[in-house]
């Protein structure tokens, strides 16, 4: 399967251009690519591209976009509100949020939230090399972490907010979707501890805020978060479409 | 929150029992338990049981039952078949699998499976550890890893196999779940590199496989489970009950 790579570039038959240091040192030192090889880029605007390296030194890669082979789509404007976990949790999640098709990550720090510092830098890596494998033609916008409650005070207020709650709150989460229909959305999930009873109480009484429980077992934070933007995309996300690109490449 | 534990014993009031070493050691070194400090017990046929520490020393811990706060109760027939996949993504899907209420565990080896040694041990005591902090009733059971071959073979004809057809084969999978209604299901998800043209086509022509689209971007192995095992539970599964311990616990 070819590598693909999200650049910022703009894509255009033979216009070339060189990659960045760490880009270059991956096509070059682990996927052990040289001129000629060839190699997929997107960059969010253009489509997918099939492009060739043409030039190839240690330190620097001239590639050159040949042919559109992928026409630009356009993914439902998700929000995923999540408040921080742990290292190796929170690098899965936005991951997982990526490949379920979020359009925009929005950290938010609650009252049991214990991981207050997040690295940007780490983050916005780990969601493009997400982006890259689950053949995204968009990466995920990804905001700087925010008290829960000034986000909730900036809302727009057309746009439904899907309180994953653990206390079994809300109708079942398939049930709720449903019934609200289509619209602008974002989905909620909370920290390891879950939402304090007063967080829960505040944010059920607000207009846009809709409740659904996800069972009567305890999902981890992460588990909780998968499973709402699975229910979402598949009641009105984008999962009654094919994909577009994968028959070719999956005969062995 | 109460520690919850897995024990064999019969749970019956005032029936006190000795745990084992390392149930003791988790008690008294991390969770600095003593004497008449309490605990929850379930063994997956008794419900779940307030229990209280009787005597306690380094190395014994004698507890004993005193009232039954859950009633038993029973989980649908769910198995769930996987590829191993590296050794942390396994930890992690077998967790997620007892979150979402698989019943039965069966690793199954494919042409691509790369992970053919799996240490059992490790793994039964993550799905231990995995139905004690979501809350279950019971553990789900665990077999060797088979050839996928062999566990077709000796298939039960009436169950069905939702097939993660990660080609975009099937139908939209809440369609392909409703469509084909209530019964006995098993789950199957293929490894990292997926299921060959060949195993797929030997799948599909199966009277029992019923083949479905996780939609238009590619999922990780583990992604695509949790996201079918939801779909299931949220659509023939248990999510239509409401849990019946939480509010109590998550008061603030």
């Amino acid at each position: 399967m070819a590598v693909r790579l999200y650049v910022e570039k703009r894509l255009t038959k033979g216009a070339a251009f060189e990659l960045g240091p760490e880009q270059t040192h991956y096509l070059v030192h682990v996927m052990r690519l040289a001129a000629r090889d060839r190699v997929r880029l997107f960059n969010g605007r253009d489509g997918e591209w099939d492009a060739v390296i043409e030039k190839q030194s240690k330190k620097r890669i001239l590639i050159a976009p040949k042919k559109c082979c992928r026409p630009q789509d356009t993914i439902a404007n998700l929000w995923f509100l999540f408040a921080p976990i742990k290292r190796n949790c929170i690098d899965n999640l936005v991951e997982k949020a990526t490949e379920l098709g979020v359009a925009h990550l929005k950290p938010v720090v609650t009252e049991r939230t214990e991981t207050k510092r997040i690295n940007m830098k780490r983050l916005k890596a780990h969601v493009i090399e997400a982006a890259e494998q689950t053949k995204r033609l968009c990466i995920p916008k990804i905001d700087e972490a925010k008290p829960l409650e000034k986000v909730l005070n900036d809302w727009p207020s057309a746009r439904r907010l899907l309180l994953c709650d653990e206390t079994g709150g809300g109708p079942p989460i398939l049930e709720a979707i449903v019934r609200a229909g289509p619209g602008e959305w974002a989905i909620l999930t909370g920290p390891e501890g879950g939402f304090t009873r007063g967080e829960l109480d505040a944010l059920r009484q607000l207009p846009f805020v809709i409740s659904a429980s996800l069972g009567p077992r305890v999902l981890r934070a992460d588990t909780a978060a998968i499973a709402a933007l699975t229910c979402w995309q598949a009641v009105l996300g984008d999962w009654k479409k094919r994909p577009n690109f994968r028959f070719k490449e999956t005969t062995s």
